[in-house]
This record gives C-alpha cells, structure tokens and sequence, in this order.
C-alpha cells in the first residue's frame, strides 16, 4: 500500500511540493477554494499520474468539472525528477458562471528514498525489498540479521563496548544499511533527512557511518537517537552494529527509520522508510558436531599432578586430528574446571559468523580466561553478572548441554535443544542457575531449554548423569545416562562367576573396595536406588522432550555414593564417572574407572566398550583419578571443546 | 502423548506403586534381574494393561520370553482402584535351564487426578480439557481466563491487594480451578499432591481454598509457592485470584500445577498436571458504544460557574436516558477535567464482567475520586505511578480514546484500536505518555494503539483534534478531525456574501473579532496552515492504521490560534472546539462555538449541523465558554462517559 499523504492546496500561489515515488498526494479541492467556486479543472505534465476519486467517467475530456466538498484529486510520480519542480500541476477554479476565479500551480520534485538492508539474507543488501521492515522466519522467511559484535576486532574490550570503529575489520561484523536517493542534487531548502531509531533499540544497536576523511563516525546510539542530513549522495552505506543478546527485556528485533521532514516547528514527517534487524541468537554445539580445538588445564608446577591425564588427553587429540590447547598453570592459576568456566556457541550472519564463548559467573582461578585468552578479532565473548546470592555451583557450565538435532512430535529443532539442571520446580529452596543465566537461553528462542532435576548430586552438573555421542543409526545419535542399576548388575555378575574377590581401585591411591564388600553395602545399595530413581525421572522428562525411545538411550553402569558437606549429604561418583566423558566425533575420551579386574582387564571399561563400540564409537579410557575425580569431577569437567557450526541456518527455523 | 514413567523392578520383593490413570509404566526387566537370568515372564490381572515392546509375535502363550537388554515392559490401568494395590503383575525370573530364579511382585494402586479449568470458555469448570495446559485465540480457541481482582467488594483496598477473601462475592471474581481425584480414600504412606506455581506467575495471581470451618484460605501466592496435600478429597476447589495485568515483563500467562510426589530426599514427582490462565485484558469502550452514565464537575460555591454547563449536560442526559453524575465541588476540589484524571474500560472472562477505571497519573484534585468514589463491588481500579519527570500533560487521559471496530488489511479489531498523542519518534526532547502507560496499553494486546502527533498542542491530547461518531452507513462510525481550512472557508464564505462585519464572541465576555479582521490576520492564517499540517498527517496515519477512506472522515471546522506559555509557544483552539464533544449514542454534545452570526444564527452551529445531521446524528451545543474554553478545554475535557462493554468477546479475536 503506497504512503498516503494529505496536501493542500493555496490557491493564488505556486508552490513548491517535494514528492517520494512509491507515495500517493491525496488533495481535497474544494478545503481552500473560495465558496463560491463552482467548477474546477487540472492539468497536468505528462510525468504526473492523476485521477480524480468519484468520478468516473473520463474528467479529462471536461475542463469545467462541478466542485463538490468531496472533489478528491489524487497524484504520484513513477520516477524521480531531472530537476527541480518538473512535475507541474495546475488547478483553476471558476465560478457559476465557469469564470475563471482562481489558480493555483504546484511544482513536484520527485525524489526516491529507500534504506535498503540485506532483508533476503544473501548477505548482499539489495534494493527496496518489499519484507525489509518484517521478520518471517523459514525457508521461504525474510528479515535482516544483525550480530551482537561482541569481538575485540583492536585493543582490549569487545567491540560491542566500543562507540568507534577500531578497525576497519570491525565492519564485517556490522550489517550493512543502504541509504539510496535518486533526483535533483538537493533537497529544497529546509528539508532533512533524518535516521532515527527508539531509545529502548538504541540500547541494542549502534550505527556508523564513513566520514569524508575516511573515518568513521557514530552516528545513532543511546541518546543519540536522530542524525539529520541536508545533503545526500546517491547512497550512502551506514554499518549496524549489534550491542546485545535477546533477553527477558528486548525481544531482539531493532527498527531504524529514516523520514523526510519538511521545514516548520516542529518539522513535520512527510515520508517514512523502515527496516527492521533481528538480532542473531547465541548458539550452543552439541557433541555430534565435529570438535576443532581441546582445552585442557595443566598443573606443572603444581603439588599434585595431572601429567597423565594431559598425556591421555594428547594422544586422544592426535588421533582425532583437532587441536589442542593446554591452559598453562599460570594461567589456570590451579583452577581445572575448564568445562565449568565457559561454554563455545556462536553467532551467525548471512555475512558473517564467528565463535562467541560464554563466560560463566562462576569466577573461579579460571574467571579470566575466557576474556583474556580467548576473546579476540572475530572471537566474541559474553557473560552476565547475576546477584552474587544467586550463583551457585550450578551456574557452572558442566550443567550446560545442549542435545543433537530432534523432532519433537512435528516440531523441529535443526540446532537441538538446551540442556540445564536445577531443582524440582516446587522446591523452592533448592539450587538453580541465576535467573539471569536461565533468561538469556531461553530468550535465544532456536535451542528451547529443558531444566533437569541435578540438583540431587553434590556439584549438581547435567555432565554428572548425561552425555550426548553420535550414532551411525537410528536419530543419529545416542543419549548415554549414568545408571547405578546397569553398575550393580554387572556386579552382581562379577559375584555370580566367583570374582567378588576384584577389587576396586587397586592401582590408584584410594581405599581399595572387593565387590563382594560393596555388595553388602546395603546403605550404598539403598541410596544407589534413589539416585537410580532421580536419574530415570530425568530420562522420562528427556524421553518426553526431545521424543526419544528407549533403543535411543544407553544405561552406562555409574555408581554414586553420598558424601557429607556444610550444606548436607550429596551424590558423588563412586568411581570414575564414565557418563563424563568427552566426545570428539568417534572418539570418546572416558574417565579410567579403575574397577574390580577379571584376567587383569577392568570390567567397567570392558562394560563400557560392549555398550558404545558397535554404535561406531572408540573409547579411550584416560586416567583422571588423583587430580580431577577425587575432586568430584571427571574427564569431562576438565575440559572444553570448540566444535563447528551447524551447517543449518538458524534463521530457516520453522517457528 | 501419555506421561511416561520409568520404573525399576525390585527382584525378591513385593513392591508398592503408585500409578496415575492415563500415564505409562515403563519397566525394564533385564536392568535390575540376576545376570545369570535368561528367560522371565509376567502375569497381571485382569485391570491392568501390559504390552513387551519388541515382541511381535503372541508373547503371553509363552511362559519363558528370553531376558535381553531390551526386554522392557510397558503397564496401565484405564480406572481407578477400588483397593490399594488391587492391580497385580507378577515378574518371573528362569536360568537358562528354565528354572526360577526370582520373582517380583508389583501392587499396583491406580488413582485419577486432574487439576481443572473452564479452558473451553464457557463459565463452567469441566474434567479434564486436553487444551487446559495452552491459550489459542479464536473463536475455535481455548484456555482459561482470569480476571485481575481489582474490584473491591469488602473494605476500602482493591481485593487484588488483599491475601484474604473478604466476602462470599469477592469468589465470583476469581477463576474456579477443581482438583478431581478418584481412587482408595487414603494417598499411600508418604505420598503428597503438591499444587505449586514460578515465583514469577505468583506476583500475578494467588490461589485461595475453603477451610472446614467456612473460612477461605490463602494457598499460594508470592513466597508461598507450594503447598502440599496428604490427604485429599474427591473435589477440591481453589480459586484463583489475579492480582495484575499483562505489562512489558508480564505476558499474562499463568500456569499452575499439581505434582505427586514419592518420597525421598527430596521427593520426586511421579505425575504432573499443569492448567494455564491467561489475564483477562484492560478493554476501552469507543464513542459508538451505548452510555450506561455521565460524569460532570460541578463548580458549585466556586467564583467563577458552571451552571450553564451543568444545565445542558442535564438536558443532553436527560434526552438521551442514560444517567448523569455530577460530581460536588467538595470531592472535585476545583479541579473541572474529568475526563482528564481517568479512563473507564472492563475486564471480561466467561464467568464475570466489570467495569474497571484507569486512574491517570496526572493526580490533581480530582486524583481521590476514581479510588474513593468508583471503586467498589464490581468496580475495578487500576494505575501506575510512572516517575515524576515522565508525566507531562499528554500523561491525561483526554490523549488516550479509542476507535470503534476496525477491518485493516486483512486484519479485524473488533474492539477498535488505542489512539494516544506524543511527539514525532524523531522528536528525543518531544513529550510522550509515560512508558509505563504506553507498555501497559501495548501489553493488552487487543486494541493495538496508535500514536500520533499531538505535541503541537498546548495541551496536548489527540481529543483537541479529533472525535470518532457513530453512523448509519459506511463502517459504523466517522471520524471527525478539526479542520482550520474548513473553519477558514467557512469564514471567507461570509465574506463573500457580506457578512464580514459579523462578530465571534457577542455573547460571552471575551475580545470580540469581526470575521473581516479575522481573514486579515495573515499571522493567524499561516499559523493554521501549519496547525493544518499536523492534522493531515496524523489524518494520513490514522487512514492507514484504522484503512480509513477520505468518505470515513468528516472535516469539522475548527481554528487554532497560538498561545504563549512558560515553555514556549503553542496551539489552543480559537473559539470552543467543536470537535472536543461527549458523544451519547446519536446526540452529540458540542461545545457552543459563539461564533459570527447571520439571520442571528452562529454559522459554525449551522455548518457542524450540516455536516453531522445527515449521519443520523443530533448536535447539542452547550455553552462551556468561561469554565471551560478559557481553561484551555472543552466539553469533551470537562466530561466523562461510562459505556457498555462489547458483545465481542475478547478471547474471540483472532491474533
């Protein structure tokens, strides 16, 4: 629908009319004309398309045509104007007598204005789409991106904090905007052109511009919501810079308006042109997507020793063929918690893309890592700050997964789904991520969080009880829960075949446990069964949401034990967690359980090779013992994985 | 798509389980058997259901089924029980010679629970509504409906703000929520039903439950968000209460859910039942909907007087047969605009109506009458008290109306649209509503506002310039804009035909202007061209947002003139505003224009006569001169109009 726009006309003058092609001037006749006027007749140039509402028979052919208070001449213009005022208009008035009583002359400029954004997402902006104030997503969906430019393109704070443009790198990081006029060099005198955006999208988004010494200039942020121009080239590119995620208060859609004013006080807008950017959400990586770089904590230099489980973790790496970054004891200042420092997602554009770590507010020894080492020129980086009563452990990242793709009876999430834990919803005295946290994943919208009960355990981490590894079969992957029920049996079945004599932990540094002792351990067995139950409602709630059967997950025998803290009694893995794995494509690197040994093999290792190699899977028992496990964390928790993007475009979600 | 519970078989023991009707068992047999078992069998009784997933072939004639990893059986009921564990299944265990090993035994104890609402919209709770957990708009839509409790039926609070139910009626403003269970009388040792909401959706609504002594107490609520049930009884009621409407950080949804839990440390739910509520909508009344009462200030004992306005605001009601209320000097204290301090509107759910007055922040001496006087039985109040420096006048609510029903493109708005006044966008030093009150009308949703330009006004409210007036044909209704050049033509007219000497303001105590002087004051005339101007595009904007044709609107004589104030210069009308009226079915009250007379006729009377009596419309001018005109207001300004609310029901809309 074109742009309506009301003029009037001053009988006796010329005046001079600044018209945008693509709108229509509506002009009541009859609202200025002397009273006694009765007939009226226009003219027009050949450039200027007219026609006159309620009339239908051809006007044209009349020059002296009755004027009533409904007498509605209509005008556009299909191009714009070689010059100044060549559309000419001219309505004469007459009265009873069809005596020329009054005329008046109009002067049309016709100019075309269109702020343009790559609304089809090719990443090209082209020109005047007809979606580009709208947001559609799928396929067939339009609507253009922006990213929250949350690299360090120069210096040391990401670029998202910066009102300047570092770099000249920065700019692919911004989305382009395209300011495209066409007509006379000028604007009449008095007119401005003016970009302008709302004060709560200001908050979200930034706009530069190249100044004529080749610098860059802000020219649209938080109070600084209009730039007027007077002059303009035949385009003029301005590059949008996204500030923030989508959240609880900011829906992630930006609008910037650009609007013609006409001279007066206040200048009143005669012609408006809109886009509208959606802001890329954070995107998290399952296991099944191909690893690209290992992190892992040394602790040279340290008291105790993690040599060989770095050694574990180097030869696992080589035969996986991604890289490995081992995070100096300087560095890590002692703390091992990789896993639980941060979280790799990233963010993307069809013209762009890059990694965006998710610091946790956990702020351990670990805390500035991820902003020191990590962040860099397209390397972003985010984090909050939730009120320091609010952070607990798990708030930590070991409770943040994320599942492969699923379709959930019809629904589809191509990106899969968040996975986080807290306490049962009626508990209102237990654990959970801040509200923050939780705030900010939901608000990504594409992987729809599910919350877990984790809170049973001690650390209270989701990486406790679950791992995702890939499948050659069925949905393409595997959901693998710790299962204390799977350990006992195959106790029960070392007992039956007279090796309840095996011993647990006979080669590393704890109290070494025969199964026939552990057996016996009615307590154990007992509080086994409770953790067995917390577990199976988190496997109903997974089967539920991500619609997964029972041939889709795999029990992998994990034994708990209650340990006392300040806060009370807690789970804790008995032996190694073997749910706590890593997982680089095929390869999984799994905590050495160091259970009872039939003919000198572990048979946990041995349980745990018979349930995921035929699945296509290589496990790589790394020892951990000593320096992570009796620390109440596994393989899993002591690393981090950057992994490739989805190949799926967020954008093509169906929603 | 049933609840799925996992369940672990305990060998050599008879167990106890809880089953909820319309869930699944989900047992794996293999998990917890001897590794030594090879074959097993089950036998239920005849009340329960059962089925061994990977089986095709007849299982049951079958004693010995081989034991596999995957031997998983599935169980259910389809009733209640009518003893504890009166539903059977016997697990047996065989070696692989085929002689027993272990048995288990399951004592099923089936019980129906379902939380339930009136989610098909028709006032009347029902069982078990497969939509109870979801909200869809639409006439073929679904989902319960809450009323924000902001009446006050006992005391001088809003119930909203009480935690108690101060009388029997104050129930019927809340929304019947029944717990229905069947089964044994008693819940087996330890299990508790647990009806529990979010933190968040508890500062929305609140739930209360009759006591055995008659009283009603208050369940849940904001930090009181579970409450548990050892026993139960076949219906148990609960009403819940809303407590506030949808805002920017509110969306309006409220769900809450009952849990059985097992016991354990912590408990574990085994079944959930979730209902939602969706809060009913604040909904404004536009000028086509039939008076129900009209509100007037009386001047009484004051200097200056009324009476005169008093008077023809009697004879207007009194024609019309709604009722009138004039409110006494001693509550009014002086202050005359109440249409100014507050909006009427209702909230609407299927089981109960009322009508609910938004008190405006202005809080001048009116500010106590719309909480001491209206608020009541069936009488709701709400306000928000946005920071001192955002309200300016546009803040009253003489800016905010509403149009009747409207089609746009494809989209109906049953319930009309908002239309409130403020800046242009562009405009960062402009006034506007305060965002509270903005993001309070946007988050009703069903009225989507509009604004427009209204800050060129002294004043500032979109009632100086426009009204909306029922009609027979067309859309329903016109919309009436204040047009200076209609008012200029009008003049020139007379001119023309001699009467130029004729007078505005004969009879009323103010400068007296010849219409020949008048049409001489260039200044004047160029100040309306502007004044024009600003009419047009917000002419323009509301042809757009409402799809209105030119034959939709009718253009009122009425001129500007600009004023002097502290802040600076800006528009008051010039004579009273004709367009400022009380619109009361087909009689308007207008205010009398004392304008140039012929024949002793004012011919701005004669002309708005014209204009509107062809509608089926009756114009009833009332003398608002000293009181009211010269205060910068109207009729319009100095009334207010309690309508009846839609037939259209909101949930109806669709979205």
């Amino acid at each position: 629908m074109p742009q309506n726009r009301t003029l009037t006309v001053d009988y006796g003058r010329t005046t001079d009319v600044l018209y945008v092609v693509g709108t229509q001037l509506t002009i009541n006749l009859y609202r200025t004309a002397l009273p006694s006027a009765k007939f009226f007749s226009v003219v027009c140039s050949d450039n200027v398309e007219n026609n006159l509402s309620h009339i239908t028979w051809p006007w044209w052919f009349d020059n002296y045509l009755p004027l009533k208070d409904d007498s509605v001449l209509l005008l556009s213009m299909s191009s714009a104007s070689k010059e100044q005022g060549d559309g000419k208009v001219k309505i004469q008035l007459f009265d009873d007598k069809r005596k020329l009583m009054a005329s008046a002359e109009l002067l049309l400029t016709a100019i075309e204005i269109s702020l343009d954004v790559d609304a089809d997402r090719d990443g090209v902006v082209e020109k005047n789409n007809p979606n580009k104030a709208s947001w559609k997503w799928g396929p067939e969906g339009h609507g253009a991106i922006l990213l929250v430019n949350c690299d360090s393109d120069s210096g040391k704070r990401p670029d998202n904090e910066k009102t300047y443009v570092g770099t000249e790198e920065d700019l692919k990081d911004m989305s382009q905007m395209v300011l495209r006029t066409a007509g006379p060099k000028e604007l009449p005198k008095g007119h401005t052109l003016k970009l302008h955006m709302s004060a709560h999208e200001a908050e979200a988004a930034q706009v530069f511009t190249k100044k004529q010494n080749g610098d860059y200039s802000l020219i649209l942020a938080s109070g600084k919501l209009s730039r007027g121009f007077s002059k303009y080239t035949k385009e003029m590119t301005f590059y949008v810079s996204g500030l923030k995620f989508a959240d609880n208060d900011f829906s992630g859609l930006v609008r910037i308006h650009i609007s013609l004013l006409q001279p007066g006080t206040p200048e009143t807008p005669i012609f408006t042109d809109t886009v509208q950017f959606k802001m890329a959400p954070w995107i998290m990586t399952p296991n099944v997507q191909a690893p690209l770089k290992v992190f892992v904590c040394s602790s040279a230099d340290s008291s105790s020793d993690n040599a060989n489980f770095i050694d574990g973790m180097k030869k696992l790496v080589q035969k996986v063929g991604c890289e490995l970054q081992i995070i100096t004891r300087e560095v890590n200042r002692g703390d091992r918690w990789i896993q639980d420092e941060m979280e790799f997602g990233y963010i993307q554009a069809p013209h762009k893309s890059f990694p965006v770590i998710f610091d946790s507010p956990r702020d351990r020894d670990l805390d500035n890592f991820p902003y020191n080492e990590l962040m860099g020129p397209d390397f972003g980086y985010v984090t909050f700050k939730p009120p320091r009563d609010e952070v607990n452990s798990l708030e930590s990242f070991g409770n943040l997964e994320v599942s492969p793709p699923v379709t959930v009876r019809g629904k589809s999430y191509p990106l899969g789904r968040i996975v986080i834990g807290g306490a049962f919803p009626f508990k209102t005295d237990g654990r959970n991520m801040s509200s923050a946290t939780r705030n900010f994943l939901r608000a990504q919208v594409v992987q729809e969080p599910i919350v877990l009960f984790s809170d049973w355990l001690a650390v209270g981490h989701v990486d406790e009880f679950l791992s995702f590894v890939p499948a050659k079969d069925r949905k393409g992957f595997r959901l693998l829960l710790a299962s204390p029920h799977a350990a006992y049996k195959l106790l029960q079945g070392l007992q039956e075949t007279g090796h309840g004599q095996a011993k647990f932990f006979e080669d590393v540094p704890d109290v070494k446990v025969t199964v026939d002792e552990l057996l016996t351990n009615e307590t154990l067995h007992d509080e086994n069964d409770y953790y067995q139950r917390c577990i199976d409602w988190n496997r109903d709630r997974l089967k539920n949401e991500l619609d997964l059967d029972e041939d889709d997950i795999v029990d992998i025998p994990v034994l708990y034990k209650s340990a006392e803290f300040k806060t009370g009694k807690a789970a804790v893995s008995f032996y190694p967690d073997t749910v706590n794995m890593i997982v680089l494509g095929k390869n999984l690197g799994i905590a050495k359980p160091f259970g009872p040994k039939v003919d000198g093999k572990c048979v946990v290792e041995k349980e745990v090779v018979r349930l995921l190699e035929p699945l296509g899977l290589m496990c790589n028992f790394i020892d951990d013992f000593t320096f992570y496990h009796l620390n109440l964390g596994d393989v899993h928790c002591g690393s981090n994985v950057r992994r490739k993007a989805f190949n799926f475009k967020w954008w093509e979600m169906e929603m």
